[in-house]
């Protein structure tokens, strides 16, 4: 998968650099962008917990964040510049407690289209040196052209 | 619908409360518990900057948060005492911009089984007096029972 | 929900049997087209020992057959004339074996959009005069405008 | 990832031979089973019209149908003889119009548990020696046991 051709492979990291840094909401979780590449995106979360739920692990709402994130972004790198990003939909299996000291979302997409981009995002559960698959998204992200506040 | 057999209304109500209350990721989002009604449970989050995605929607992970939330607890309005609750699996549709004053989330189940229990949540949108439609869940929840720690 | 401005509620009709009777595999399943209304449309599949999986129900693929081209065509009302439509996605979930005389789907549009169009189905299964719900499916489908050969 | 125990890798794909034989749905189809490896499970679907929509691509039913059994039977060669298999729910992307000489639905286990396996499945149309990934499915599977009639 290639960058889109306006854009070298630095203007794409610092393209989803400068977008990760408008959502606040990822750093109300304390999630960090940690790599950027032609169709692949992977968000950090230290587990902490004022993202729990009722029995200690990360709430399912918060994997789905960086899921989510991580899906959207991987789909920005291959988008045309001045384009803005959109999720359409997502379904997320979670399949182990989120746990340990740090999640990461690995992000990468399946098929990008003009309109409509599938990505896909595991994310690993981090405890004591051993990584554990604990959730498995597939995003539709939608390219937005043209529309006021809704360029990325 | 009805509640569990050994379960009165008022019991419903304070199991769905306390365990709510134990979701420190509801307070870091700024949720509220607003309804509970056997297999019923509302969600108000207010819109805030700390949610928000880069053009400033509420980013769907927060969407998606209280939706799960809204949706674990009406299914658990219908689950035995003693079982604790986890999500399999949600898909959500997003279907305009997260923005407003507050969020509502109406969750509600749609099967309530012995092992496993549908459920859907509407999230609406609330700007100036007029509520709309953003986004669509259906959720799989589990009945889990003897599991330590993992009670509700 | 109003048909498109360019269509009377018999050209709508119109539209959607000619296209599902397009729909050779509706045939090869025996589903007939119910009901047409504005964004609502209801498919019946009796069910059929050539429609089964190996415990005796009808497959879950021919349970999400009729489903999806329920929601289609629901979605397909509210488009303007000449206009395609082609599913992005769809998720389902089975709640109860497809079983007994026949299968009804019923589609809905949740909410219709210029690209985008979510719409939603039940299928209830009727054995001896009773109704249940075995399946539930959300849809997202796309207008498709001005490619050949993708047209309804 | 390994059989259970107590089936050899031949007991193993002669148990999903003979409950695939049972799906007279597949018949119907025209579909095939391809390969049978622990976790893995291939299906072969030729093109026809009687599997067709509107436009002349495979119905996005049937493309469902053989990815859901792939899907399935990826997640029975893991469980224990005697139990059966049912589909809780799944999602499917459809990326390009299935069409060509014939489909290959490629399904793997991605976690299998006691009670749910999760397992996905690459959808690939064959057209003039090019193969291309046409639609990709997420799949709950759920262990059953003890359920008359339900044993694979």
């Amino acid at each position: 998968m290639t960058a889109p051709a306006s854009l070298s492979a630095q203007e794409v990291a610092a393209r989803i650099g400068a977008s990760f840094g408008k959502q606040a909401f990822m750093a109300t979780l304390g999630a960090k962008l940690l790599r950027v590449a032609p169709g692949e995106v992977d968000i950090e979360l230290p587990v902490s917990p004022h993202l729990c739920q009722q029995h200690g692990f990360v709430h399912a709402g918060a994997v789905s964040s960086i899921a989510d994130s991580a899906c959207g972004y991987a789909a920005l790198t291959t988008m045309p510049g001045g384009a803005g990003i959109l999720t359409a939909e997502f379904k997320i299996n979670l399949l182990a407690p989120a746990a340990g000291e740090r999640l990461i979302a690995r992000g990468k997409v399946i098929k990008a289209g003009r309109t409509l981009t599938l990505a896909m995002a595991e994310v690993f559960a981090e405890a004591k040196g051993v990584s554990k698959l604990c959730a498995l998204m597939t995003a539709t992200c939608m390219t937005i052209a043209g529309r006021d506040g809704v360029s990325d």
